[in-house]
């Protein structure tokens, strides 16, 4: 009994936040990797490669808190009792979370409730998938005259919607980036489409970096279709803009197109 | 000779574009971390952090190519065709950006290059600082009610100019972040009152994730006077949104405005 009450005296609380990356094991950060090794508890998300696991002491206590898009059957609210329960209890929780922490993935939320309970915490960035994933099929964000900037927006805010953002977003130049939009790729294409952007290219990137990853590349026109054709369905990212036009699979469309459009003379 | 003629043959040339990050060392990625094992060359630029050279093999041919923002010492064309000739006579190069290499990085230009001579080329994204280095300050990009989405903006495009982009992002409820504009904040700071936003939270982060960093927080009216009181300059990036408020420096300024406001009746 007095053993244990040692120990318990022992724990040092702490909260380090790890952004996963989009999938592939080995774009987690060495930061990241220093993080798991002393992790004594790891929540991680349901898009976060288990692989990753492997980091962490044999040990360590591995908990699964889902929160795949739509999933509620672990709710924030949950999640951060864990978090603060595991703290308090083991010492060295690490909340690992697909992507980025601080981009479409509260991870400011459980920081905040981490420093109500005045437990240390710690931010370890990860590559976000709104950026690396288009990255590893080649498609910049910038690029001379196709873009100058790009907009990371969501297709499912917390109200279940598609971001007023959007409506704004597609009137500009920029790249656009959706995240969780490719189940309403019907109304976001509209929004496009009033905008008379139908040709503007769009690339559509399911199971970004992993084994499983696909890729269709189309127009606002056609992309709808193309998504049903090739059975595409999430998790996957929307990339609006004309940077995709330098996508490989781009040059056989914009041929097919040009002869489409002659024919109609 | 003969001995040297084989040699020759056996080189395998190979461009990898590797990300290393906003300047942290252990930002860099583990997929990083093997590219450099195997580097025979690394082309490296002004802001990456030199620690990152001790991944590669001692005997690894080392080469700084610059390129600060408007440092014109080595151009583009010089660092492609330094990086083709070094692919073909010694095997691998690894290009290594600071940030992600697709984001503001001319990353595509260097793999469009490496394409037209049939060198293969690989991507490793890293984390950019666009969004690593406001999330090591506890800024999310986005956050309930205060921001659906954000939009990364150069502040000095390919033409030295402010990108056009930002006079659309000033009028949206994004996060605005803008990289390569801190010479050029007043200007700046005119496109965001212009929109009546001169109470916007605004971040300014120099030298984000590494020791030197600096952070100052104030207001689109304020944020100039507060870069020249704190001396902050290039590299940084501004950050514009509310999601700013939740910056622990922003308590303090947000009472001492109040106050002001009341006194003012």
């Amino acid at each position: 009994m007095i053993l244990n009450k040692i120990e318990k005296t022992q724990i040092e609380p702490k909260i380090t936040l790890v952004g996963a990356g989009p999938g592939d094991p080995d774009l987690l950060t060495l930061k990241g990797v220093k993080a798991l090794n002393t992790a004594d508890v790891i929540l991680y998300d349901a898009l976060v490669n288990e692989a990753l696991l492997n980091h962490a002491p044999e040990n360590a206590i591995k908990v699964y808190v889902g929160k795949r898009s739509g999933d509620e059957s672990f709710s924030q609210e949950l999640v951060n009792k864990l978090m603060i329960d595991y703290a308090l209890n083991y010492g060295h929780v690490v909340r690992l979370k697909s992507g980025d922490p601080f981009v479409f993935a509260r991870g400011f939320e459980e920081i905040d409730v981490a420093e109500s309970y005045s437990i240390p915490t710690e931010i370890v960035p990860g590559v976000s998938s709104a950026l690396g994933v288009p990255g590893l099929q080649k498609i910049p964000m910038v690029y001379g005259n196709l873009s100058e900037s790009f907009w990371v927006v969501t297709g499912t805010n917390s109200h279940g919607e598609i971001s007023p953002d959007l409506y704004v977003a597609a009137k500009s130049n920029a790249t656009i980036v959706v995240l969780m939009g490719i189940e309403k790729i019907k109304e976001i294409a509209s929004i496009f489409r009033a905008e008379g952007k139908i040709d503007l290219p769009v690339a559509v990137i399911e199971n970004g970096s992993s084994q499983e990853e696909n890729v269709v590349v189309g127009i606002v026109d056609t992309i709808e279709e193309l998504i049903e054709e090739k059975k595409l369905s999430s998790p996957a990212l929307l990339v609006f803009g004309n940077v995709v036009s330098l996508h490989p699979q781009f040059n056989a469309i914009k041929e097919f197109y040009s002869i489409m459009a002659q024919e109609e003379y």
